[in-house]
């Protein structure tokens, strides 16, 4: 079977994030007045596996190993099935 | 009214992505081989507006100045009501 699994990865509550700041600062100078920005990276990998629960644990391997930083980041994990 | 718009910025087709295709190699370096690996940027955007319709118009008009770039990049904006 191929999935497609959306990984989500975003900094941890309390870490900075100095691009969502100033963007919010530019916009502020365009005239765009906001509470806040956030930011966030998705990637979205399309990968074999034997089932759904396989997929997820690999794709969660790959997050610990390669993709996240789990000290500073939060990553959140969606797996829709492609065929 | 307070809104979250969540806007998602990626490359429009045929343009490079050259961080997804490093890590898809990085992963298969691991073991992990995956067919794709796309990136994309989101950006969580907390405003006030007097309806909906005149935030997303505030929100698309922040992507168009700002946040995306037409001519190589695709966006998307969902936006919620938060209160």
């Amino acid at each position: 079977m191929q999935y497609q699994a959306t990984v989500r990865i975003e900094q941890k509550a309390g870490m900075l994030d100095p691009e969502g700041t100033t963007i919010k600062r530019a916009l502020g100078q365009l005239g765009y007045q906001v509470d806040s920005v956030k930011t966030a990276r998705l990637y979205e990998i399309v990968l074999e596996a034997e089932s759904a629960e396989l997929a997820a644990q690999k794709v969660d391997e790959m997050c610990q190993k390669l993709i996240a930083n789990p000290i500073i980041h939060n990553y959140t994990v969606e797996l829709k099935e492609l065929k």
